[in-house]
């Protein structure tokens, strides 16, 4: 086995503790006899499994208990139809941020559903998403039934450096690329979702992390009536339907959902989301500090903005860029090539990828430097 | 390792050499150097992966040219509403047959979007869904935009004993529980699905096959306008759209789709779909032959409609039956109990079951009938 260093921005690195041991278990788990990949749902074999999963992630990020935690399918991607479908709750109206690529399709998506509007956008700036745009309050519709942000920006290498202040008007956050990396207040977010392929697990899980008021009123039961839910929402998109069940409305993507629980474990392990954020930090900081101090390669990014998982720059010469992606790749650091709308280079540096393969990259930039003088 | 026989109507089992292949590659997959589940979806490493799960399948099931192949999440449950959202055509109007739990439930998602009715059920059957509904061209209202079937209902242990005529009508049809068991003439289908987590790979990957003039017309590049598709329709519900973006508009769930590579690989390797169906008659066979030549068991299904995927057998006493899942499960045999819905037992003999398996049943069945004699 020879494993290289992967900086791609997802699906990316995992543990290798991680999957070890999900190697090791991978015929048959504890005493089940089975693989994971072939249990029932419903069985007594998973349900720990789903269950620790959620209390890892609870226990990780210090969710509030009037929070649910659901695990979904489909991606950010399909929560950006979900969201409208089911929290345009009065004025059918919501307010987005367009920070990056993500936040504008999000807002596109949600337009089929309501009333959007664009509170603030960094699309002007130079270069494009380069920065996060500032609001205050007043950047916000008194009605908006929500606001959205996405943010930690994976192609434009953003992150939102503080969270937006929307008064009484529930945020909403695209946290794909940036959960679990560092502590975040829950409390301040009407609701938080991820696609896990980046931080998490493998593609095919998504955490939706929801304040239930927001999921409306409840039967005798105490089970979601769906008050505010569109009524031609598909069932597998209403929050309050998969609630109700626990996330199993129909057969959960197991596999993804064991695999979260192993990571979450491993970072509880490590010391918890604190530890996670220093060790995030450190590693950034190696990167950054080195970009800060030479004139070969340009960071774009505005520092205050600057995101802890996605470091983006590039050599300003495209024919160099492609050589520097072909040759890290050659040297085992794998995937550097940025996002094909923007060019140049990104080094997604999730939780699982170490401080060696930071240094390993440092190095190799050094080195490219040197051996490719600018005309 | 102590494997059992697991007889889960899904997630169930998969080939222990697929297994086995997958515990060999999981830390690094070929000469890349990272897991399948670390891999960048857009990457020079999983393109050959996905494209060679479509060939494989294609080449499996001889999937003709004019029907696209596409990966997609949230299960058979996510169809039953993309279906109609994109396959309302003309009249706004589709005929469902009734014969089990999903059949209802893909009809009743599917009047959110549309005028349904129902062309036949077996829900009136003693005892219900006992048996598939008969339909002839008379059946279906002529300017339906399609009939949908569940061709096999894995809770009541039935199948299609032959395709449906309707005519000039699309049939679309909801194949998770028996796709892959045996050849079928994908032409004589508009459409067919199917959640992977049955007879293909582990829960998180659907396979929808799709005739391609159901998608509407094409732009001067040869992309599809979303002609039928109804304009609320949610992006990654969109047929169009991911047969535009060869079902990577947003990541797909990657291990699944290398799982199910595998899979078909292991079919192939076997002899194909009418090996295949040879050994999934020979495993029914031996269940189904010694079911009618006793009388302790009662397998309350029709003969001509049987399922060769899930069999399903009951004592007659809810005391018994409890006591043989049981007694079944500590003997290796697990997942026995029948859907909470029903009662009683059902066999999942998928493609992975092995002979052994279904011989290790009978043994059972035999035994626990001469230690237990009804009153």
């Amino acid at each position: 086995m020879n494993r290289v260093y992967n900086f791609s921005a997802g699906p990316s690195m995992l543990p290798l503790s991680v999957l070890e041991k999900a190697q090791a278990e991978l015929l048959s788990y504890g005493t089940s006899g089975m693989s994971v990949m072939e249990m029932s749902h419903r069985s007594a074999d998973f349900k720990p499994i789903i269950e620790g999963a959620e209390a890892a992630l609870r226990q990780l990020m210090n969710i509030p208990s009037n929070y649910k935690v659901l695990f979904l399918q489909g991606g950010a991607s399909t929560q950006f139809a979900s969201v409208p479908m089911n929290l345009l709750r009065q004025s059918k109206r919501a307010d987005y941020i367009i920070s990056g690529q993500f936040s504008k399709k999000a807002y596109e998506e949600a337009k089929k559903y309501g009333d959007m509007a664009v509170a603030a956008s960094s699309a002007g700036a130079d270069p494009i998403f380069s920065t996060i745009p500032a609001t205050t309050r007043a950047s916000f519709r008194p009605d908006a039934d929500y606001v959205h942000i996405c943010y930690n920006n994976t192609i434009f290498g953003t992150k939102f450096p503080e969270i937006p202040d929307t008064g009484m008007i529930p945020l909403v956050a695209d946290m794909s690329s940036c959960i679990c990396s560092e502590p975040v207040d829950v409390s301040k977010f009407g609701m938080i979702y991820a696609g896990a392929q980046k931080n998490v697990a493998p593609a095919g899980v998504t955490i939706v992390i929801i304040r239930e008021d927001l999921l409306g009123e409840r039967d005798a039961k105490g089970k979601f009536v769906g008050t505010y839910v569109r009524p031609d929402t598909p069932a597998m998109l209403n929050y309050c339907q998969m609630a109700n069940e626990d996330s199993m409305y129909n057969t959960p993507p197991c596999w993804c959902i064991y695999m979260a629980k192993l990571v979450f474990e491993w970072i509880l392990d490590m010391g918890g989301l604190e530890e996670m954020k220093r060790r995030n930090e450190k590693k950034a900081c190696l990167l950054y500090d080195y970009l800060d101090n030479q004139d070969y390669y340009i960071a774009p990014v505005e520092s205050k903005c600057r995101s802890m998982m996605n470091v983006v720059f590039k050599t300003g010469n495209e024919d160099l860029d492609k050589k520097f992606a072909s040759e890290a790749a050659a040297a085992g650091l794998k995937n550097l090539k940025g996002h094909r709308s923007v060019g140049g280079m990104r080094a997604s540096i999730y939780n699982a990828m170490p401080y060696e393969g930071v240094e390993a990259l440092v190095a190799f930039m050094k080195r490219f430097a040197e051996e490719n003088p600018k005309d």
